[in-house]
């Protein structure tokens, strides 16, 4: 999608470099971050410089090819690309696509160096193109769940920068807009890390779709009043029956969506879903730094970006990234395949 | 109860000055604010710097003896005094204790100033007495609602800061506690003024509560998971049907409770309720400015306190500082004569 009128994609290989923008420093800044090693593209990912379940599937397929062009230039080349895979795995627990991403370029590697690194390079191009695309069908299978006029509630970001581009649960929306279609999206400000407040909002306004932020605990009094329509969210990982991982908060959301009526719909392309999980039980839940919930960065007035603590000195707290939302509360979920009932994944 | 070993009460009467906990600068700073005039005691209301239901109806019982004492000066004494207690009245439209603080006072004046001045102090003081007496009899009657052990989640503050002393949704914490009893409390950071984060974790790191902050949309992942026995706020008016208006997302943690069977208990002294409301469509709902949203105040790691930005620029938000949650979703409403089904509330 455009910023500022410029075609951007999330995340890009640039000869042996991972081109990212920085999504710590939006929407206070567009800029972008060039990893020159897997090493720092790992990083990226566990820094959450690059966060978002297909961004981060196409960035570890990237540092994954690094990897590869890394060990050709040495003499342990499969140990070599073994080990920095591994340490790449081992950055974020709970997205599926960073592990699908990883295993798209695994699959291309053999004994031979230099016919591997073209292999490598092409398979994580191949994987990061198919997931703009999955995106871009997913917003086309989405627009037949809303219609005109509807206010739709999101938490989290699932738009084109938690992707490489167009987005997951944002997808249908953009279409819908771009077809002249009203759409309203209650954005859910989304703490810890305020990816709505702060990356969602942005998009939307990138986009010019009408929308509002709300703290996290504000969207239940709007269903309670009728003014929500419909949720739609992403995932981070489904489980073979249904079951979603998803930014902590979307279960509170799902709950809320069954208690009023509301539809509630899980968008993700099908590389988030893992077939080896049976139930949200056996998903990893990332357990991230007390930091993040007790301090909060932002620019002040004069634009200078500064970290001010939130929480009472003293008090601990706890920061699980992701809930698991059950099959049962979720009305469909929406892949590049079409729209599908959670009990019907396998099928 | 005690700041640092030393006692304290959120509010009181000094001669013609009304002294407060100034609320926007804890946890970071403890300080007292002294306003001199009814006038600057009502900007303390309608700014935060008093907050909480029963500490804005205790200052607000204040103000109006400010009131009665600046009338008493003048040639226009039941004349300015009903303009004032209007501009007392006007700060903040949701907590129905700072009507009744302001109706205790109304109630002993008469057309003699000097009379009425003396009767306007013993009244505002007494009120006063009234909302910590109440509130230390919620403590004790609440403890019935707890058992040793439990894990209690709480939103916003509703402890003593919230009201003159102990505080209501945390004052059968505080009791049980003293008591020796082991209750570990799940606190809601609750965004956007951060009340949970800021003063609850603070007020219970004084008394030496263990407990844990969590970010406004976690808490029902815990309830999944297993690790919330019951969940206790405050109210800020309760209708005559026993529907509750609190804080925003109280409403979303009422649902929660409901839907895994937790219960749900609402605690405030009887001056909460309101008889004229005959349910909490009718209770009128502040709805507070973007910028509380927007920016957020906190001290960086030097200790200087700065306002950062939290959500992207340009983008609108709303920002209505409390819900309502129907009398169903509650198990039991606590207040100084002990525990009564919401539907008993007249009796």
């Amino acid at each position: 999608v455009n910023v500022a009128g410029v075609p951007h994609r999330t995340v890009r290989l640039d000869g042996d470099a991972v081109v990212m923008i920085d999504q710590k420093l939006l929407p206070w800044r567009f800029e972008h971050v060039v990893c020159r090693t897997a090493a720092d593209t790992a990083e990226a990912i566990r820094d959450m410089t690059v966060r978002g379940a297909g961004a981060i599937g196409a960035t570890g397929a990237f540092a994954a090819a690094q990897a590869v062009i890394e060990a050709a230039r040495g003499d342990r080349f499969e140990a070599e690309v073994a080990e920095t895979l591994a340490m790449i795995a081992a950055t974020r627990p709970t997205a599926q696509n960073l592990f699908a991403g990883i295993d798209a370029v695994r699959a291309v590697i053999d004994a031979d160096p230099r016919a591997s690194v073209q292999r490598a390079i092409r398979a994580a191009n191949a994987f990061a193109d198919a997931d703009a695309d999955a995106c871009r069908r997913i917003g086309e299978h989405g627009r037949s769940l809303f219609r005109d006029g509807m206010r739709i509630s999101t938490h989290c970001n699932a738009g084109w920068l938690a992707f490489v581009d167009w987005g997951s649960a944002l997808s249908p929306i953009y279409a819908l807009h771009r077809a002249g279609a009203r759409v309203f999206v209650w954005v859910d400000e989304t703490r810890p890390r305020g990816q709505g407040a702060r990356l969602t909002a942005w998009e939307l306004a990138q986009e010019g779709v009408p929308h509002a932020v709300l703290t996290d605990g504000v969207v239940g009094g709007k269903m309670r009043a009728g003014e929500v329509d419909a949720v739609i969210v992403g995932a981070d990982r489904i489980a073979a029956n249904g079951d979603v991982a998803n930014k902590v908060g979307t279960y509170a959301l799902a709950v809320l969506a069954k208690h009023h009526g509301v539809p509630f719909y899980v968008a993700a392309p099908t590389t988030t879903i893992d077939g080896h999980c049976p139930t949200g039980a056996e998903i990893p839940i990332e357990h991230r730094s007390e930091d993040e919930v007790w301090r909060v960065t932002g620019p002040t007035d004069s634009g200078e970006l500064r970290t001010v603590r939130v929480v009472s000195a003293g008090s601990p707290a706890m920061n699980p990234a992701f809930d698991v939302t059950p099959a049962e509360l979720v009305t469909a979920i929406l892949t590049e395949t079409g729209v599908h009932a959670p009990s019907q994944l396998r099928g």
